[in-house]
């Protein structure tokens, strides 16, 4: 059972300016989330089909409870606040969900 | 290192269509590609920004060439084939990337 989120960015007017944002500010934030068990970047995407994203930031915790928690507690408050900060650098779509890995 | 392809797909005109194509046909495809080490998929997600994508599918290899050895086999041709199927019933956006596993 993993609970994911997953924050898709477009390309920012400023490539510069979001990275030293999401780099300088957002990744401390995100790091001090409590039970965040994994925390991975895709960066340099190669389109397959339509526009590739920027940046694919995925977060998982062990269950929706721990998630739904992290999120409410100081740092994710904090990290919410900042988020709003790098969605006026560019586009985000932003979802949460339950990973069925019992596909393959 | 991990080499990951990730499909996010709208929410279909016909949902019960797509899903059964998806399930029917198309996961029968993907879990032939040779050297797939994970596949998962996320439905039902919450939007937290923006509309949430219908459906996450997300392929992961070792490596990047193991990626592309995978889609240029007969059932990667076959995958792909069955893919621009999938994309005359809801608008998809693909792409593949590195992913930095080194960020928590």
């Amino acid at each position: 059972m993993t609970a994911r989120f997953i924050v898709l960015y477009e390309t920012p007017a400023d490539p510069g300016a979001f990275d030293r944002h999401y780099r300088d500010v957002h990744l401390p934030l995100v790091r001090r989330l409590p039970g965040l068990r994994c925390y991975t970047l895709g960066r340099d995407a190669v389109a397959v089909r339509g526009e590739p994203y920027y940046l694919v930031a995925e977060l998982e915790w062990d269950t929706m409870e721990e998630l739904r928690a992290a999120f409410a507690s100081s740092a994710g408050r904090a990290t919410a606040a900042d988020a709003a900060r790098l969605q006026e650098l560019t586009p985000v779509r932003s979802m949460i969900y339950t990973v069925d890995e019992s596909v393959l």
